[in-house]
């Protein structure tokens, strides 16, 4: 416990130190850090490749799944990539110095508010290597400084890295200490992360629900939390079908992986039998498993079962139907169980259930959503606006694929995260608001009567 | 705990409930509520301040101090001032509604965010029972509901003024859920409370340090601290000495018992010897006590020395020096402690220090300030600039008091508190800082590439 605790202490005070000089740097001198780091990331590929090839092999000796495996790899082609992103970052407009509401007041102080960096970042994160530079370079850009610590399974790349970017950003005139990795992989050292309010400003969980419910529910700090979502969408009996498929189907299938997924498909029981087939349709094509309640899995069934039984028309016909029952043949259909709406899949699974109502597709999402993204398709202007006005998330959609939220998609270029939180920031979270401000009033003398 | 656990999920459940048709209220209905609880006060006031007699006395015979049972008297000018401030809370600008950033996207989308109410907002407090109207107004404005647990020795009073209030906002068409009062005063339901997360979206803490620590420390949802600060105002070498004796005068003595109030009193070498004598005159007739640092106190002494020797002049001289003296002479001069540079004093009393250099007044305050408000008089450009620039706090001031930091005197209307975190809000919070935001992503059937 000391030595973990000493490692913090020596990394916290010399982040905080950093940090204070890093709000003053100007963006001049931080852009031509990040593109420093860029280059030394390019320049010393092997280097960084060498050290994660070892973090590669121990991963399948230590028996970890492909899935774990493959995002902890590091080749040529990610390595560049990464460092593109920091190229981009750098083009990005410097939130840091910004002035809001400046105003002179009726006895002349002039006051506003100026953005300036929050000081020290923490990151919590899993087995992405490339969150290490993500964050690091995200938060140079807003005058932060940061502490990270990434999974044990990465530590010899993150070590690299973070020298690599160490390296770079010192000969570019930032403070060493605004980059600081946490090296001892002891996971008691997440819980006294946790504790240390006075040099920590915000920390930012970024992996899987466990790791972000333990930060959320232990942090005696700020915590942005973010990156999960049951995601719905509501297709409204006044939904044109034809958009209703193809939105629902790129919210599922577009990348089924991530966030802003669709989970759970809500829908009106007025159209259940025109929509439910069609998308069925689709996705059976997609290999999209379908978890259905009751209502929703009759209308499928029925719908197979009349196509069978249409198929004994002519030859034209029977081949017509064919297709569609083909179509609906290959689906893979299930009833769905009590947790399903209450699961992000991550995956070609959808939960499904038909509602008699907007309001009941309201209620549903107000039960089982997490406040992330959620839709309605409707050409109904009140159904809509109702819509807009109840639902209680971070992204609310009218007609959209829920996909699209995401930092760079809503014009704020990069994104730390999509927070589910309310406070600090909501949905895509840019550079702008991992900053602060303070108050800056200026005058001549005043004092207050 | 049982009890505490049924009495604090019945009353959050109620909570969470009413916030959902709150944040849907137009503006008219909500002030409309305002002005019937202001009413209500006005004419329900015998009833109050029975309950509150009930609870003074009960405060006199426990021996309770007798600052803290002035604290809790309510009496009809008091009570009035009450109304009178939820009156003008129903003429500030509701700020849920306004859209912010909406623009059209590249791909046709219309997206931008719209400020919305946070959800529940509780509020942990001591014994001003006037609070329990402050912030169940201000929650109301804003589209949040509450959740108020007030000190043991208001209880009567509190009870009453929520019944009054909950009344009165039913009858203007609020839902009653809107102003919860928790009624168990038993102090481990502080730390349940702190842990329903799923029920409470910020907790605020309005009393002393050791309340708002705790809180802060154990609370499992969002905090918003503030109302402690050890202020700071650093007279410059180059500061002109008569305006720099006023503000710093106001600074400390306008009122003495409030956050804003000056705690320490940092005053450049050059200008010791002509600034210190100065404010100490003013100071000795305020009867304010000068903790000073070995050398201020030298520069006092011997001024005081000097005085007297001058003294024995001609009669016009010594006249004028036995003022001076006289002004001197009743100064309440002592050494410094060792905790004196980090204490709030809320009191007459200042802490007084010498510095070589700007550099050390700004170490001085990143050592020993709290970043509530902290002030630099100079007609130094770039000493004032600098001091703008580097000191990290919620609001920086030049040649100004820094009594001014206040959400009224910032055009904010009202203000819940000051902060002096840096996330959620940064010094003074007024209705628009306790809202959030969500993305409404307007679209005609758009699906992501």
């Amino acid at each position: 416990m000391t030595t973990i605790t000493s490692e913090l202490q020596a990394k916290g005070a010399a982040a905080r130190q950093a940090a204070r000089q890093l709000a003053r740097l100007s963006t001049e001198v931080k852009n031509r850090a990040l593109l420093a780091i860029a280059e030394a990331l390019d320049a010393r590929q092997e280097e960084i490749l060498a050290a994660n090839r070892e973090d590669h092999q121990a991963a399948q000796v230590s028996g970890l799944s492909p899935a774990v495996v493959d995002r902890l790899l590091l080749n040529p082609e990610r390595l560049s990539a990464v460092a593109k992103d920091v190229r981009t970052v750098a083009l990005l407009p410097d939130p840091v110095g910004e002035v809001i509401d400046m105003r002179t007041l009726p006895n002349g102080l002039v006051a506003g508010r100026r953005r300036v960096p929050l000081g020290v970042i923490a990151a919590i994160y899993e087995s992405r290597p490339n969150v290490t530079v993500d964050i690091a370079s995200l938060c140079l850009k807003s005058g932060n400084a940061c502490i990270l610590r990434g999974g044990k399974e990465v530590i010899r790349s993150n070590t690299v890295l973070a020298r690599v970017m160490r390296e770079a950003v010192v000969a570019a005139g930032v403070p060493e200490g605004a980059v600081q990795l946490i090296e001892n992989t002891d996971r008691a050292l997440v819980g006294e992360m946790l504790k240390m309010r006075d040099v920590i400003d915000l920390v930012v969980p970024r992996g899987g629900g466990e790791l972000v419910r333990f930060v959320a529910e232990n942090a005696r700090m700020p915590v942005l939390v973010g990156g999960i979502g049951v995601c719905h969408t509501y297709v409204d009996r006044a939904a044109d079908i034809d958009m209703a498929v193809r939105v629902v189907h790129n919210a599922k299938c577009r990348r089924c992986s991530i966030c802003n997924a669709l989970d759970t498909l809500l829908v009106h029981a007025d159209i259940a039998e025109a929509f439910l087939p069609a998308i069925a349709r689709v996705w059976a094509e997609a290999g999209v498993e379908m978890r259905c309640d009751p209502r929703a899995l009759r209308v499928l069934q029925e719908q197979g079962t009349r196509n069978k039984e249409q198929g004994t028309g002519n030859k034209e016909q029977g081949t017509r139907n064919k297709e569609q029952q083909g179509g609906l043949g290959s689906l893979k259909l299930v009833p769905c169980s009590d947790v399903d709406f209450d699961t992000e899949f991550l995956a070609l699974v959808a939960a499904v259930r038909v509602v008699d109502s907007l309001d009941d597709a309201l209620d549903h999402i107000e039960r089982h959503g997490t406040g992330h993204s959620d839709a309605i398709i409707s050409e109904d202007y009140s159904a809509a606006r109702r819509f807009v006005d109840e639902v209680d998330t971070a992204v609310v959609y009218v007609n959209a694929s829920t996909q699209f939220t995401d930092g760079a998609q809503f014009g704020l270029g990069a994104e730390i995260i999509d927070s589910t939180q309310k406070t600090i920031a909501r949905g895509p979270v840019g550079l702008r608001e991992i900053t602060t401000y303070k108050w800056i009033v200026l005058g001549s003398g005043q004092t207050r009567p």
